[in-house]
């Protein structure tokens, strides 16, 4: 994401609540042959910037999932400008494979007048260099159900048929109270909007902390997509959301059930390896000038409990693959700078 | 204090460190009849603000030492303009005793042009409605040593002369890398100004978590001026400093010796009872619009800890009163509002 702000660039709207623009562009790449986008191996490109929550969901589903040789990643740098996500971090500024310096770009191959944020996730078709969709709710789940034919061996289930009708009311519990939730308390325009905020961001987490009382996943034994979901949003807790966004009452850290659950997902491959706490950091301090404008990007807070045994195994039992296997470890183009990580601070 | 802020109102200068104004009216009230200023009971006003740590170390030690007979208070509210201090709180906007409705009044009585902030504390001389000094360093160790006088009956001695030679390297490690140490921090201009005041406060801190692991207050079994300089701090350090200032390499609440210790203060009377959590975070979040310019204060830290034990006692026994005996509660006009303070949380 980021379309976060409006056509001035302001994220924050004095006296008003934030709501975020949750038109996307929805196109699907389909298992079909026939479909205008059907699932191939090489053709479409991800671009994902590390920082961003949304983005994160893509990079740990493709892991878990083993879509790397299927679906190739592009990354843009933690920062932009109000225009675009740029690729600031690629030789030249350009991503390899698509050639362009802007994710803007590519947004115009496909829409020359787009008018809405240029935001990551985003799907490139390859030859055409064209968007096909941002709908960041829609793309893991397609990870899971389309490109079944792609996916590695042992790769788990994270969408099983039984489980959705539990799955898609906290899918949702999870997107407007708590992914967007922190965006709520961190953009409202007025003291009484942030308040309404955080009190609704700390029910639903109340609520989740007592789910995790008595079973180690959000959906039981092993992990599923609701699990990709609220870790993007959990890891970004304390580096970020607490301060930044005022999401104060108490850090993810003094969540008994709730930190457990970050940590235990946070050392399991596929989650912990897809994060950059850098970036992160830089992204939100950086680009946020409404709510930081010295910029300044803070130092702490140390992450090095990130890495401390959560006993979650133990005491449920349970296994994140089910009767998969974990993933290999990422390949060296799509690995975490380690001074970036928890593993920095110990 | 609020003299932080340069002469256009900014706290922030790009590229700059944050460099104290430490200028001060530097006037004494003396124990000495032939005096320009002699102590008299009655005589002369304490202007002390409750969010400001500067001003904070007035309160203490007036309560702690019975000065409330000899020396009125005066409380400005949580908040000024980029010119004064104002007496906002008051029946009709006005000190009831000085008449005055901006602090910046009683300065340019005593110097028309005065050309530096408006800070609290100050020490007004009623009858004349002048300032006499604002020199905060000063005040505290006067309010021990010449006002002997009209201490009550079991006062500390919070400045021992056999310790002074200990105390004073401390008092001041104490204000330059704590006390403005957090200030550093907050009002840096640049990525590496904040770097370097923030590895210089945790130094500090670290250093006093050490001396306070096998003595229960920083000069041993009991309280003197230093504990009373290093609590204004800590106990603003989760509420503002480790997000509005960004000291977050961890929270106070995460130092073993130093949040027992703090504890140990804040539920010592004259300490905690001093404390206003809500003037303090209205304080530091609205004034500051270079560094929160939406103004929108945090709800949270939950302060309920404060409260819970700190077994500091049983573990280095010591009294904090020595030989004395604490002060009695507060009057009624000098209570901090029950909802401002930890017991709200509880």
């Amino acid at each position: 994401m980021d379309a976060e702000h409006d056509t001035k660039g302001s994220y924050v709207t004095k006296g008003q609540e934030f709501n975020r623009d949750t038109n996307y562009i929805t196109d699907r790449i389909l298992d079909d042959p026939q479909a205008e986008w059907p699932v191939e191996a090489g053709r479409y490109r991800l671009i994902a910037a590390r920082a961003c929550p949304w983005a994160n969901r893509t990079m740990i589903a493709r892991r878990l999932l083993g879509l790397e040789d299927a679906i190739s990643i592009g990354m843009p740098g933690p920062t932009h400008d109000k225009r675009s996500w740029t690729f600031d971090l690629d030789p030249d500024g350009r991503d390899p494979v698509l050639g362009i310096e802007r994710l803007q770009q590519a947004y115009f191959a496909r829409f020359p007048d787009y008018p809405r944020g240029i935001t990551v996730p985003a799907i490139v078709d390859v030859p055409s260099g064209k968007v096909v969709t941002n709908d960041y709710n829609q793309i893991t789940l397609d990870f899971s159900a389309q490109w079944r034919g792609f996916q590695r061996e042992g790769a788990p289930d994270l969408y099983p048929e039984a489980l959705r009708a539990e799955m898609d009311p906290l899918i949702k519990l999870i997107f407007t109270e708590v992914n967007n939730g922190v965006y709520r308390c961190g953009f409202a325009g007025s003291q009484e909007a942030y308040e309404k905020a955080f009190d609704r961001l700390f029910t639903a987490l109340d609520t989740l902390e007592d789910r995790l009382a008595d079973r180690r996943f959000l959906m039981g034994d092993a992990i599923t997509e609701v699990d990709i979901r609220l870790f993007t949003t959990l890891v970004r807790f304390d580096p970020v959301y607490y301060s930044h966004f005022k999401c104060n009452r108490n850090r993810l850290s003094d969540f008994e059930n709730l930190w457990g659950y970050a940590r235990d997902l946070y050392q399991t491959p596929g989650f912990g390896d897809t994060v950059d706490f850098e970036q992160i950091k830089e992204h939100y301090y950086i680009v946020h000038t409404d709510i930081n404008p010295t910029q300044i990007v803070p130092i702490g807070p140390d992450l090095s409990d990130w890495l401390s045994p959560h006993g979650r195994d133990e005491r449920f039992g349970g296994s994140p693959f089910g009767t998969g296997t974990p993933p290999e470890a990422p390949l060296p183009h799509d690995t975490v700078d380690p001074a970036h990580t928890a593993a920095a601070w110990t």
